[in-house]
């Protein structure tokens, strides 16, 4: 959707859009050393939130999350798919947009009344290579930015739970999830990808018993050195193999893992 | 819902639902040889469905989802987790409830004129010990019946890329699923957890690997030995102890695994 189409009466009208559904993305990205997430805060208020939007008549719902990412964040294309659906009649209880007096949450109740209906909302989760984003706010929010999962605040809605469940799948289908292949570098080593286990595990793991199990799983490809400091000290470099871990999401990987 | 609201004029007014939203349900069940789902028939035509309804303006969707698998197949309180929310544009394409001129099918379009505009459907999967269930179909369908998956026939609007979907998480998250759990009866030989794994995995799978693979996840308890035949012979029974697999689930159980 052009800007012009975005900001004018377009979007405002809720003929446009499917009713009762919405779309939230937690953004997930990894420094090397932490996990972040991407929040938006709305424009003049002190309100954070998931860059999340509605779903149009005439699009796929896979393709509005996309959409909606870009349009929100200015993220391209990253690795995005849905991961649960919010469903509970109170998720919008203590709602803090009726609350506010700041001009946006106004224009939001003005033009959109069904925002005040209830709603169901799909989640997506997007991981990041944060190193390479450039996150971009959209008219709708002062700010676009990568927060660290540990310094959290609280969110708008049940954004907060939103974010857990994203979190606690993360964790559970750790091996499952593409994660080492969209949220580090193209080539990394070991210990990089180590450090990002432990974080979404939230535990140390035994060096050696953490090599063996991850090449195990076969999706790997080991390159050459990374040359700093002493050669002989040097680490090598792994890089994620798409065509090997495809082949092993066909065969089950929850039972070959 | 009792049945008099349920067939009255209540039932058939779209402004007690969530406009834009269904509830499928992809009820798996396992004889101890094949894997099976449960589904319905509509009355009066040769149209076979999962079992589905809509989610009231007054509850939760995932009592919504209860409440629909209990009304539609009399089944109560099983296994049921929401596994992912269909929503791509041509869902509901080739309609034929539309081309159908049973009266079932007539009711509903002139009852319900929003069934034929665009609508996203959560799938819910439940998994069930379908030796002890008792399938009732509702007033709607004609019947409600366990069939193998290996002779699944056509389905009608994207119910079969539902269960495809659905069979495919079972695959992937064999570990994390509760499947012994639900579709076992209390307790079952290692034989018979094997060939669960089997029939869900598509391929044979090695007796000893799989005896040690699964008895290191460490969520099944070993009890007394089956008696039958010769005793020296008699394979040891196991139960599922939910306990330490919700502790497994809190610690990550796909890395893990």
């Amino acid at each position: 959707m052009d800007q012009n189409k975005k900001q004018g009466t377009w979007f405002w009208n809720p003929n446009n859009f499917l009713p009762g559904v919405s779309i939230d993305c937690v953004v997930i990205g990894f420094d090397l050393n932490q996990l972040h997430i991407l929040l938006l805060k709305m424009k003049d208020a002190e309100l954070w939130l998931l860059p999340g939007g509605f779903v149009q008549k005439d699009e796929d719902m896979d393709s509005a999350a996309s959409r909606i990412l870009k349009e929100r964040t200015g993220i391209k294309l990253p690795y995005l798919k849905q991961f649960h659906t919010f469903g509970n009649l109170n998720r919008r209880e203590n709602n803090p947009v009726n609350n506010s007096d700041s001009p946006m949450a106004v224009q939001f109740k003005e033009m959109l009344p069904w925002l005040e209906q209830r709603f169901i909302s799909t989640g997506y989760l997007s991981l990041v290579d944060m190193r390479n984003s450039k996150p971009t706010p959209d008219y709708l929010s002062d700010s676009c930015t990568w927060i660290p999962l540990e310094s959290l605040h609280k969110l708008i809605y049940d954004h907060n739970m939103i974010v857990d469940k994203a979190l606690e799948q993360i964790r559970n289908q750790i091996n499952y999830l593409p994660i080492g292949f969209s949220l580090l570098p193209e080539k990394f080593t070991m210990k990089e990808y180590q450090v990002l286990y432990e974080e979404i595990l939230k535990k140390k793991l035994d060096r050696a018993n953490f090599q063996k199990k991850i090449l195990k799983l076969g999706f790997l490809d080991r390159h050459e050195k990374q040359l700093k400091g002493g050669a002989h000290k040097a680490p090598y470099l792994y890089a994620f193999n798409k065509d090997k871990y495809n082949e092993l999401l066909e065969k089950g990987i929850g039972y070959l893992s």
